[in-house]
């Protein structure tokens, strides 16, 4: 049934953003601000996007975070910071989020890397998290 | 020195293809074809691509071939069909790599996803793997 | 109900592709050749794509089906072929498919739109339609 | 002759924007602020983008805009906005210009979409049109 | 006057691919063949990128086919052929289309480049030109 | 020996950034401001980037820095306010600047262009040059 899709869809955003039932969707944009202009974006967001496609076996929530990562860096979308907090509460350490920008060199260029690890440290300030040294 | 860079290029060459020491590079394409126009080209390959970005730490292997599919995926580039089979050489599932694809359905839309897929398919029929069923 | 969701892609696929209920998908690829390593993939294009966004209202289906072929030429995707099939399905004029591939020069440039016209002069000669001379 | 281009596209110009003969490019940026770096750019635009491609036969103005928005959404470009305005004004409803964002969701992903509403959200809010609940 | 931008353009693609009277164009794909579809785009790309963009001033035509190569390997374009083709023509060194495409890993990553190396060997090949060793 | 590749890539970056040996790195951006959470970032950017790629022969300063500027014009990046500066040192006019981000209208569309205009008129009306009234 449709609503349970949508409840499948609201649990898995739960679990991405930590969020509690009070403020379900967290600091997810499920894109309620266009309630005026297209009531059913939401819906497909989270019935489509949340309760279907990151529902998917497969992968756990660590390799679908850093794949949307990745697709992000490589478009160059700006919400890229959302996902790189999804990553964060779902147990990515940031120096995996950082790998994976960092990673991205060899097949989207430098200037795409620089922008997102740009954002990356923007959040990871505002979380108060640090990327430990590394003796390699 | 820079002929350790080579070396440590090879080596991480060797893990992503299981290959020997006789054909150090396996089935991947350093660009070794270009000798003739950009003699320089597979020293960049190695050295930098697979000894400086590949050996990097912060995300093992697997989670580095997932990072570099999203990418080709989101670029439509045929380069995917090298690196599903470095992915399964380094131990992904069948079913990561395909979860993998299909997560990106959200960011990139179906077109990509569909080009993808085919050649996911194409590279599991040749060697002879497959999803197993889920039960979700 | 998802049921009901199935068959209202389906129904807007027949409409999309004048196909009848032997062969309800037509000329539409949905992805059933996957069903080996993807077998949920051709519920979301019937359902999310066909069942939800294409059945969405706000367009009638020629301006969706110009909508996409736009996207289609925008991204180089070799599924513009398919598209231009639905296009002339819903009573798209070959005019205005290659009026909106045309448009596209100011946007995309020469070469993409190069492109997508090898793609629309292959469709119209295999179907026997024809462009109309402009007095304009 | 290239005179009579040039009037052809400031009356295809003044169509998009209902502009009058004062003003006769209105809202549509056609590069005049580069006249001191490129003082042949808006000569391009005009007689090219406008007396050329945006008075070619096949479509109408509506789905010419159509066909640029859905362009512009693919690419991301800012343009969208001032492309919202033309859409308006030559008569698309808002509910079609919503529709042709929302249709793209399946073929460029979720965050292009929700960027592009954005900016129709704001183009709405500041012209005072709305879409009408639909009872679809 | 239209008639002379079209000679103006016949002009500079004679220049570019060292055609004669006879076969104006030369090795040029300037749309010919869409006559029955889409009878004014040849001199779209006659009038307006030739006869107007390839003939302003600011750059020389070594400079114009290298910007060329440039943005059709960065947008992985199949024209990119053709203009390798220019570029021998009007005097680029194998080795300066080479450096171009070379010199675009940092900003387009390896696979545009290995994929347009492929291109310009077999041009290369196809002509009898060969780079020359570097003593670098 | 590595350290030589990043003295090699300090003077390339002094070349393209007429700075001196208090201020190696002038205004290239080689990423020093991900130390704390990319702390190799800048080795890579030197090392490679312009100890390697800007290294290489074939092409002149000139040359290379005007394949970057379009590169960053085709994929719509802001780094391309930093090399037009690097333009500007290395001795491009600026109407070979604006040359080349014109020439490409037939290639990536007039929006793409026009948004690089507007940054090479920033970096010109602050740096005080400006492109000559031509005859042609």
């Amino acid at each position: 049934m449709a609503e349970d899709l949508y409840q499948k869809g609201i649990k898995k955003i739960q679990e991405l953003t930590a969020s509690d039932d009070e403020n379900p969707t967290g600091f997810m944009d499920i894109g309620e601000g266009f309630k005026d202009i297209a009531p059913d974006l939401s819906k497909y967001v989270v019935e489509f996007a949340f309760g279907e496609i990151y529902s998917r076996p497969g992968l756990d929530n660590k390799q679908k975070v850093l794949t949307t990562i990745t697709a992000l860096v490589a478009q160059g979308k700006p919400q890229i910071e959302m996902h790189i907090k999804t990553g964060l509460t779902v147990g990515l350490k940031p120096e995996e989020i950082v790998g994976c920008i960092m990673h991205l060199i060899p097949y989207t260029g430098f200037p795409s890397v620089l922008n997102a690890l740009k954002v990356a440290q923007e959040v990871f300030a505002e979380q108060g998290v640090s990327v430990p040294a590394s003796d390699d």
